[in-house]
């Protein structure tokens, strides 16, 4: 092969070069991009060694087999990549909590994420036991915040619920949810006020039942 | 096979009287059933006709074959069903329409559906599509309550958004989410206030950055 002909074998070559200067957590990041494209099937040695531009040298640096890989993907999730989100959503007003990790849950690529572990945590154990981890220590990181705002504890439980479910849920949504409506609803969440009365008359709907 | 050892071949002939009886919307009632027990791969013909207690002569009256049936299962989600969903949900008091809605969105077998359906979308373009169309309107039948309620469409649209997201994001929830939390979620939503101010020294969080 000429070498000419393609980027590929430099940028491989350069990986060469120092194999062992790749970190476990660069191994992580670069399974979480296959896995947020392409799902857990996406992830495989010869895609993982492409994305980082490496041989393998450096994967057995770090794991024996495949299977200790997928093990440690899957544990990230819910430890290491935990802590730091956390670390990055800590702040001394509650609000400024909130905001924060409404911030890193509204992420375009935590998302897809959030999605993919979501996915792939329905076949595999040790993904499962991530999200579940990851689940209950936002939950109570958010709980936190809401009894910091002065909410008794079971209203805090359910606007913290609300409010992680909507960072978590996936579905089609018909109109452009925009960064700004994340302020939007913390408002909502954040707010304490009695149920609205219509102050008009109320349309009726088609199909009367009741 | 002496017939008194079970009493499923008494089932299946009582089946067998009147096959034709069994309904078209029997056989799809019966396919979510496995759906949500066992995902799609759990939807076989052996599967049905022993849940229904007949043999396959009723199937091939309705469907020519299991892609057939498993296309018009996959519909069924996003049109007849949502359609009798909507005609229970509907009142003349937009939050009435909200409670009604909210209270089938909790029932425990329509939850367990709705997760079997959104796994099964993401391998199967045609449950894709059912659940796509699905969101679109259950989130404007949500959207025109809360218009309805006297809020503008974009604070509308994103409360509708938050209300349905609490209904269809599966998460692990360390506490016990009551039936009564729906109410209290409702009026969360529904409500109309001013962000919330601590009332106390907020607590400072362990490894303070901000």
């Amino acid at each position: 092969m000429n070498p000419g002909t393609s980027i590929a074998p430099v940028v491989r070559f350069l990986g060469d070069v120092a194999p062992m200067s790749t970190s476990r957590t660069d191994w992580l990041v670069a399974g979480q991009g296959l896995l947020r494209a392409g799902g857990p099937d996406a992830v495989r040695l010869a895609a993982l060694t492409e994305s980082l531009g490496v041989t393998t040298g450096s994967f057995y640096h770090h794991w024996s087999n495949m299977d200790e890989y997928l093990d440690a993907l899957a544990d990230y999730f819910g430890a290491e990549q935990l802590e730091e989100g956390l670390a990055l959503a800590r702040a001394t007003h509650p609000m400024e909590r909130l905001r924060r990790l409404a911030g890193l849950a509204w992420d375009r690529r935590m998302s897809a994420l959030d999605r993919a572990m979501r996915s792939w945590a329905t076949s595999n154990r040790r993904a499962a036991s991530a999200v579940q981890r990851a689940d209950r220590v936002l939950l109570e990181f958010v709980e936190t915040a809401f009894l910091d705002l002065g909410f008794e504890r079971q209203e805090a439980r359910v606007r913290a619920c609300l409010l992680f479910s909507a960072g978590v849920a996936h579905y089609y949504v018909p109109w452009p949810i925009e960064r700004q409506d994340v302020d939007r609803l913390l408002t909502v969440v954040t707010a304490k006020g009695r149920a609205r009365r219509p102050k008009k008359p109320v349309r009726n709907q088609r199909d009367e039942h009741a």
